[in-house]
Parts: structure tokens; C-alpha cells; sequence
């Protein structure tokens, strides 16, 4: 186990009904003058939209609003948000969605008081010294984004999508209701539950020895995960179902909790930026292709870990089979999951061909190698591109 | 899953050498005069008293000392620690220790800025609304106290043990360095891994339903316990085991992450205090011998969480046994391994024969029947007492 900080200021609030206090939680946070920032309207026809605006204006609070943000959100959109938060002294932006949102409204929080380009942050030419309050009402069980301080966003004109991490972009507070995710579309569940665990993924298969309590609360998040996306699935109402995956998805990436003290790898999340910032397909479609292929590609670098996982997680008998046997069961057994739920399994499954495979890994390492699993170069993010067309 | 809200504001600074940077943290969180509470003088042996007091005079911090915390922290050494802060302006109280030392400093932090008697916090006559801040040097791995706002003080005249928790007593940060446990002696190593193990029976043995995630993280670091205890024990300055030891101490009670959405029990807990409040023995000494017999007394309520306790935890093999036979060997399970790294499996082992048995059950009731998996009335304390006699 590696030295570590930890610290996580977000209040989760969880819960059937609990959207309905909002008024109280943003009175509570000092929100007299708001952004609403939301997705493409499905709040709208659910009625999330009407209820939260009611209880909004019941408690007093003058609302902006910044509807459509995208499934990948824009630099663009971003940057409007920006304008009418300062153009109208805004001083607590609410996000109501799944992880696009909130990712869009904590940019929008930190460009707020900075005096440059926004897109700095996400380039490292600039560091989030403060940002406006944020609050989320979660509507999608995949991101983690509610609890933690993490933001990626999209510049479409040079098609580039790019994250950011800053201690002051934390939620104040996070309302979690599953009841929320009960009109989530099918595959939208299985995005998110993809997503989950490939950020657990991300963390898990880690270099760093004596990790085990670490290990363990990974596989616990990817064990429950797999028990109950089928669940949803057959019964989106499933009100076990939702509430687990909600939980699940929230602690998967609640500031690096599940693995403190351990490196973590990002590089497939980083090839699967690639891949949307250019084709704009959902990032848990993409996580679903390539991360069988990364697993694959680097499993030889620390065969024990994938063993522990195809044995704890999938449950593979070690019995008479080789570690290789065994681990590469165990890659297997994610690849067959992830179809059987109903993810893709190839870049052709969304028209994607080999045309611009040079032109993606050659962004993926533009600041260096990615990875720590395996350090990979840009013939490697080549290789795993290539897998997965 | 039951609603519930989550939020847990302590920074946890984990790794060797990181207790040598209390100055800076100290400096951080604008302590300019502060209190330093320990316990018995094992920090004095050890050395790291010389060194903090450096680091502190190092740092023109004014250091105003409260020394020989009580194993279980007394009310009379709170009180006087609270008058030590009044008479010299303290603004920060740093507790340098295990869980008593700890606790003691919460209840000296509560009982500054309040005016009556501190143990009203205790009798639930007053609750806290403010409280000096506190930082914490974690010398033991067992109470989880380093992470959460809750605090046990006995009031030695009338033999009562009690707790209170609140949101003001989190430690605005807990330095975790594992080499510091490197010394603590082969018993407390013992009894704080009880201590550990107990935190998380009181909340993984609950009535609450589909809880899968939280089920499998109490059953993480129970495993992750089981597994490091003998290593720590074998040798005590074994990096891995006693690391993993402390961050398992912190995880199982760090405001109840790992039973959100679930009802508590702490019967055994209070079981145990009714013990120690007259006979003074170490806490974790008690749980193990209370734990087990109330396991056995409650089981039935339940049946199958005891199964899955027997099966995940501790590899029982349920083919051809019934629920209850399974269970049972779960139970008989847990008792061996506290037996075996060295723990008192009967109150006789301390001397305590059966002549309180009617007080302490009467007084573990004194607020009402206790527990939540079974509500214990005074004759089920009662019997769970004799049957640890």
C-alpha cells in the first residue's frame, strides 16, 4: 500500500423522494440566484423537471436554466453556461442528470470565477483555485461524478475530449434517488453498469502490492454490480435493483476511495475518450469495446491480479488450468457479460472503421504513455484499437 | 436499503514519516495554542512525543498538555482537560493515541464552548452545537474514532459508560502512519483487531434487507482482518499487516460508510460497556467474550445472514448442513479465532464471577430495551452475561 490523502466533502442524500427537498438543500448551501443545468429533456418527460422548478420557486430561488447538455458535453455549451452564470450572479449551479450533466456544470463552476479560457483546466495550463457551489440530483446510476471532483468535457472543433480533477469542484451535496433511474432507457443501464465497473477496472488491476481490503471492496462493487443489472433490466422498477447499482455507481468513483494507496491506470478511459471525441458514442458503449481488449493486451504484466479476478468474480475453478488459463477465463467471462447485457462488442458495431486508428492513438498519448498497468505507447493504443474494430 | 444521508469530513493522511508533518497541519487548520492529549506514556517510549512536541515548537505552536488518558477515558480527566483549555484561550485539541485518547479529546472539544456539565452530552440532556476542532496521530488500530464524530467516557463514580456521536467531533484530519503501531503491545494488537472485527458485526448483523454491496465490504474487511492479525502478530513490525490493520480499524466505523441504508445493532457494545464501566477491562478484552454469546442468543432472528457470515467469512462448507447447523458453525468459529490469537473467551478470565450480573443488565436498559437484530430486554442481557460468565 502506497502513502496516501484522503478526503471527501460531498453529503449524499439517498432515497425515495428525497429530489423533492431540494428547495430546503439550496436554501441550506446559500443558492438565492441558480444555473439548472439538464440533459436532453427526459427530466422534462418525467416530470423531474416541473416538480424541481416548483419546489425551486416555492423556496424563493430565482432559476436560470442551461438545458442540453450532451452525453459527451461540449467546451461550447460549457462556455454558454459560463456567460449566463456571470451574466446574471449566479451563485449555485444545480445539475439535474446523470454524469454528462454534472461533469458540464462543474466546469461551469470553475470557469465561473477564472479569468481565462475554461479549457485551460483540461489542458493544464491552469489550476481550479476556487468554483461556485455545486448540487446534483442524480438521475443515472454510472458516473460517480455526484461524489467526486472530476470533469470531462468535449472541445468538438479540435475533437478533444479531455478530463479535470480539482478539490474544489466536490458536490456540496449529491440527492440520490433511485426511483429517478427507473425510466433510464436499456441501454443507458447497461452503459452506466459498464461504466461502474470499469471504473473499478481502472482501479483494480494496479501494480501496488498489500492492497487487500482495497481489492476486496473493488471486486464487492463488480460482484453486485453483475447481480443486479439483469435484475433492471427484466424489471426496471426493481427497486433493489436501482438502488444497488445506484449505490454501487456512486462509490465505484467517490474520490478514489475503493483504492486508496493504490496506482491507478485510466488508460483505457483515456483510449475511449479517443474514440467519442471523434465518433460521439456513449463512453460506456466504447468502455464495453475496448476494455476486454486492454485486458487482453496487458493481463501478462501481473497475471496474479487477473487471476484473483477471474476466481473471486467470475468464480472460474483454477483446478488443472494455467494462470494464463485461468486469467484469460476471466477476461472472457467480462467480454460474454457485457454482450449478454446487451453492450457492443466491436468499434464496427458503430460504424466505426480503421480510418482515423493512427490519428487516435496518436492523441491518446499526445502528453506521453498512458497507463501504469501497463505503460502503453502509441503502438499499443494502436494494437488495442486495432483488437477492437 | 433504507434512506439515508452520508457525509464524512475527516482527511485522512496515511503513510510512514507523515506524523513528522504535524506541524504543518496544525498550522493549516489555524491551531495557534493547543492541547495535546495521550494516554499512559507508550508515546513517551516510544519517542513520539519528543517528536511531535518538536514539530509543534518547530512550528511556534503553544502546547498545553492533558497526559494519561485512561484506557477507558474517565469523565473526571475530560472535565479537567476542559478547564486546561478555558484557562489558556486553546484552539486546537490534537490527540496523540488510540481510541480512548481520542474520545477524550471529542468530549473535552464538545464540552469547551458548552456551559453546563460535558456528561449532559452523554445522557442525552444536551446535544452538541459547536466544538473546538481536533487533529488526531493514530498510535493503535482498532476504534475507527480517527474517522468518525463519536466518543465512549466513563463516568467512573457512577460506573456508567456512555457515547455520544455528533457531526462537530469529526477530526478536521487523522495522521495514519502504520509504523506506529509497530510497538503496540501483542494484547492490544489482539483486542483492537477484536474491537475491529466487532465494529463490523454490529453492523453487518442487521434485519435490513437487499444490501448486497454493504454486506460484502463489513465481509472485506472482515476477511482482511482474519488474514493480517496472525501477521502483525508473528511480527509486529511486518509493513503490510500492520497497514492493512489500521486502514481496516478506520474503514469499519468511519461514520457507517459501510452500512448505509442499514439498521444497527450495537447491543454488544453496550453489553460490553456495562462490563468495563465496573470492571475496567480493556473493550475490546470484553467484546470478545460478550460477541460470541450474543451471537449464539440472536442468531435465530435471522438465520440467513449468519449462514452467509459462515460461508463468505469463514469458508464453511453448508453441503449437507442445515441453516442452523452452518450458522452455528460460524459462531463456534468466531470464538476459535479469538481464542486462538489470544483473546479471553470468559469473564472469569478477568476475575468477574456473577455478583453484577442484575446491575449491569438493569443498567444496559436503563434507556430502554437495547439492539436492533433482536431487541434485548434486561432478562436477555441477563443471559447473554451468564452464559460469558
Amino acid at each position: 500500500m502506497n502513502a496516501f490523502q484522503f478526503v471527501n466533502p460531498t453529503r449524499i442524500v439517498f432515497g425515495e423522494g428525497e429530489a423533492d427537498k431540494i428547495g430546503q438543500f439550496i436554501a441550506e448551501y446559500g443558492g438565492r440566484t441558480i444555473l439548472l443545468v439538464y440533459g436532453s429533456g427526459s427530466i422534462k418527460k418525467t416530470g423531474l423537471y416541473d416538480r424541481t422548478l416548483k419546489h425551486l420557486q416555492d423556496a424563493g430561488v430565482t432559476v436560470h436554466e442551461l438545458p442540453n447538455i450532451e452525453p459527451n458535453p461540449r467546451l461550447t455549451t460549457v462556455k454558454k453556461g459560463i456567460e449566463t452564470c456571470r451574466a446574471n450572479g449566479v451563485d449555485f449551479i444545480l445539475a439535474v442528470g446523470g454524469g454528462s450533466v454534472i461533469d458540464g456544470a462543474k466546469a461551469i463552476a470553475a470557469g465561473v470565477p477564472y479569468e481565462g479560457d475554461v479549457w485551460d483546466f483540461f489542458t493544464n495550463k491552469a489550476t481550479i483555485k476556487e468554483a461556485l457551489p455545486i448540487g446534483t440530483i442524480l438521475t443515472l446510476a454510472a458516473t460517480g461524478s455526484e461524489m467526486n471532483g472530476s470533469s470531462v468535457v468535449t472541445n468538438w472543433e479540435e475533437n478533444l475530449k479531455r478530463a479535470f480533477g480539482s478539490s474544489y469542484t466536490y458536490p456540496k451535496f449529491s440527492i440520490l434517488d433511485p426511483t429517478l433511474t427507473y425510466t433510464v432507457p436499456r441501454n443507458h443501464t447497461v452503459y452506466g453498469s459498464v461504466d461502474i465497473m470499469s471504473h473499478v477496472f481502472e482501479q483494480y488491476f494496479s501494480l501496488t502490492k498489500n492492497t487487500p481490503l482495497q481489492e476486496r471492496l473493488c471486486e464487492s462493487i463488480l460482484q453486485t454490480v453483475i447481480e443486479n443489472v439483469g435484475i433492471a433490466l427484466e424489471n426496471p422498477s426493481d427497486a433493489a435493483a436501482r438502488a444497488n447499482l445506484m449505490w454501487c455507481g456512486t462509490m465505484a468513483l467517490n474520490g478514489g476511495l475503493i483504492s486508496v494507496g493504490m496506482q491507478n491506470d485510466w488508460a483505457s478511459h483515456g483510449i475511449e475518450h479517443e474514440v467519442s471525441a471523434i465518433y460521439d458514442i456513449p463512453h460506456g458503449a466504447g468502455l464495453a469495446v475496448i476494455f476486454p481488449n486492454w485486458m487482453k493486451y496487458v493481463h501478462e504484466e501481473r497475471i496474479d491480479r487477473f487471476v484473483q479476478y477471474a476466481v473471486r468474480v467470475w468464480g472460474v475453478d483454477p483446478e488443472g488450468k494455467s494462470d494464463k488459463e485461468v486469467a484469460l477465463a476471466g477476461i472472457q467471462a467480462t467480454r460474454d457479460f457485457f454482450s449478454r447485457i446487451g453492450a457492443e462488442s466491436r468499434l464496427a458495431d458503430f460504424g466505426i472503421g480503421g480510418e482515423k486508428l493512427d490519428r487516435m492513438a496518436e492523441e491518446a498519448v499526445r502528453y506521453g504513455a498512458i497507463g501504469s498497468f501497463k505503460r502503453l505507447e502509441k503502438q499499443d493504443v494502436y494494437a488495442i484499437l486495432e483488437m477492437s474494430l
